[in-house]
């Protein structure tokens, strides 16, 4: 059941940590990293952090822009709903990563939706106080503009994925890019989400991502439910053809 | 065969009009129109006007961001090689349009290349001079930081697209989009680029498109060469399901 934030933030789900915690989950975000402490209590001030149980959305498409938020712990799912209601998986967002601050700093409504996966602990902070701040801080500013150009790369990359690689080269690299293991030939890993994400994500049919997962046999991939064990790396690179740039 | 704008750069086709008619061609862009003729003059500064053959690369990914190019006449592709040496076409440029705000404003190295492919002509502005200009100007900001916006959206939608429809639904969203009638049920039109780059551009092989086209003929699409005949409009829509958004 997909519940809403609403529901959420009036609920009893809202942690109210000292200044210092919210100084801290600030610096530990790649954003915020490198600013001062004095920029980072003015970000806090504006500021809390949110638990939000999974499946639940955050915003939808068209939203006014109200907030930035960043994943501290667990999963997001950036998604677009079409003109006939079938929704695409835009991009999935891990612990650090930021989505939507195009909109932010454009102050223009959310040009995606945006909801949990699995139950998350998100820095919220008021998009018109960070805006504020920006005019005051060019650190700041160049921060922003530099993660807003990342996520601008990260869409770039996954055109190009869609047009040059079938679904089962897609799914091969992203197994790659599960996979820590850089020297060995082979590694054993966990997909972080279920299948039908997974599908949505490689913007394919679930029957599809089962003939993907089949085709990668040959190539030494072996699955066991969420469990997947790749048996040769390189074989595998030589097939899917990961950027070097995305590995 | 591609040339380097370093060739055109340094040969003959570089164009010196005066102040005024630079903060004309500025004033025409979407990115600048709401500007005040103060601004205008500041950008028209560190400005020029280039023309460009078709097949000439203005820039390639990861080379640094000297400049912003706002397209005046002609068609730019945006375009990324994967590790493999293969090009995706990421996307299509028309006249009027930006490409490549998230670099410039970010001092990053270029995301995408951009190639024209038509001879085409460009206002390029000095982007160390535009970001220092930039600094003075909030109204300024906000223009670019909506345009980048605008940018981002077009990906976004793209992905979508690339995820949720087949080749044949593509091919008639872009047939749709060229069509300027809004209220008869049949169009003639004409493709504005080879099939080709029509085929990158939609993400599939050159077989898949005419694969496409034969599809679409059950829904009134008659195709000579580079002429077009939309018969049944409302029945291709319906087919197709074009984002009521893009049209």
């Amino acid at each position: 059941m997909v519940t809403s934030i609403q529901d959420t933030l009036e609920g009893n789900t809202q942690v109210a940590p000292h200044a210092v915690e919210l100084v801290e989950a600030l610096r530990g975000t790649e954003l915020f990293a490198a600013l001062s402490t004095e920029i980072l209590e003015g970000i806090a001030a504006h500021s809390r952090i949110i638990e939000v149980a999974g499946d639940t959305i955050l915003y939808r498409q068209d939203d006014p822009t109200d907030s930035l938020y960043v994943l501290l712990e667990g999963r997001l799912a950036g998604f677009s709903v079409a003109a006939n209601g079938t929704t695409a998986v835009i991009e999935v967002i891990q612990r650090g990563e930021t989505l939507g601050l195009a909109a932010v700093l454009a102050r223009q409504p959310r040009l995606m939706g945006v909801r949990t996966v699995h139950g998350s602990r998100l820095l919220r902070i008021e998009a018109n106080d960070l805006l504020a701040l920006l005019e005051r801080e060019p650190a700041l500013v160049t921060a922003m503009l530099v993660a807003e150009a990342n996520e601008f790369r990260a869409l770039v990359r996954q055109v190009c994925d869609l047009k040059l690689r079938t679904t089962a080269q897609r799914l091969g690299c992203y197994l790659l890019s599960l996979s820590t293991e850089h020297r060995a030939n082979t590694a054993a890993l966990r997909l972080p989400f279920d299948k039908r994400l997974l599908a949505a994500r490689l913007g394919c049919r679930q029957e599809n991502l089962s003939r993907a997962f089949a085709a990668l046999r040959s190539f030494g991939v072996e699955t066991h439910g969420a469990r997947v064990i790749l048996h040769d790396i390189a074989g595998l690179r030589a097939y899917a053809q990961p950027d070097e740039a995305a590995a």
